[in-house]
């Protein structure tokens, strides 16, 4: 990384803002709403994104409900892949497989269509947070279940205080951004 | 529209699954998870949803959750300009303006922040589907709410016979495939 990126990665961590006490008292969120409203930041951060991936072999890019959604097809597009959505249950119309994670209080699923991965296919997920990685892990097991290959974890925002990377145990994670020190901080 | 394009178009048609009964029965769902898993279908889709506002002057791109997410990254990108997202209640973390629409039964509700669109933004709506339009034109009433000039509206999919087209008077609608017959076709 040159000193060009390091001012332009300076620049993307000024749109990203801090919301305290959402969506909880005690918790900062992490709001990427004026990042991705400004046009060179959204395009840079599709490129950062990417760029780890751009000369591997990339079949299928990966994204979970909402969030995921809205850098996941851009990052698809640039490596000419396709878009897989992983949905939260009962989203997703045709036969599912479904993966179970761990909430702080409870479970969640996440799903997944059961055609919409080939065994042997090589996956790249992306989102725009990871933080305790609970719900990364649930979604990279939905992939390697349909015999598809994780090549990497791509987020703009790595919450290294909560150790989600811990989850991913072999999966290369490339992350944008990392806060290393907790204001409270989570995403939803 | 040359017979190149009308090939294209044939052929984004043949990616998008009917699944019947779902989300409830007589309900015929439309969906565009084998589009988005074609590399070529994606980005054919997002350069068709671009084309009308190619050579027009664009601030934003908005969507609304989730599926408007998928889009409306990667046409933002297209366009050079920012992405705002537009979301379900209580989802979006600083101040919010709200607008609610009718559903079949009851009233539902969707949010975009404040500061997400300055007054005389040239805006453009993007979504994978246009139903009964409800949705829709609540959030094109958020954006003008704020001061946003709507540009038009760009989806893949209209479904005709539900006449989401009236609830979006004095706005472009550009949708890339159309269907006018009812086969008990619904989004959700």
């Amino acid at each position: 990384m040159d000193s060009q990126d390091r001012n332009r990665i300076v620049r993307l961590r000024e749109l990203i803002r801090d919301v305290p006490n959402f969506p909880k008292p005690g918790i900062v969120f992490k709001d990427i709403t004026p990042l991705l409203a400004s046009p060179a930041a959204l395009a840079l951060s599709v490129e950062y994104l990417t760029q780890p991936f751009r000369h591997l072999h990339v079949d299928v890019v990966a994204g979970a409900e909402s969030r995921g959604f809205i850098f996941g097809a851009a990052v698809a597009m640039q490596l000419s892949a396709g878009f897989v959505p992983i949905r939260k249950s009962g989203r997703l119309p045709a036969e599912t497989h479904v993966e179970e994670y761990a909430l702080e209080y409870g479970t969640d699923r996440v799903e997944i269509h059961r055609d919409s991965i080939e065994p042997g296919d090589r996956v790249v997920m992306v989102d725009d947070l990871l933080a305790t990685g609970g719900t990364m892990a649930a979604c990279c097991r939905l992939v390697q279940a349909l015999g598809g290959e994780i090549v990497g974890v791509s987020v703009l925002i790595e919450l290294g205080f909560l150790n989600g990377r811990s989850q991913l145990p072999g999966i290369p994670l490339h992350a944008i951004l990392r806060y290393d020190s907790d204001a409270g901080t989570a995403g939803v």
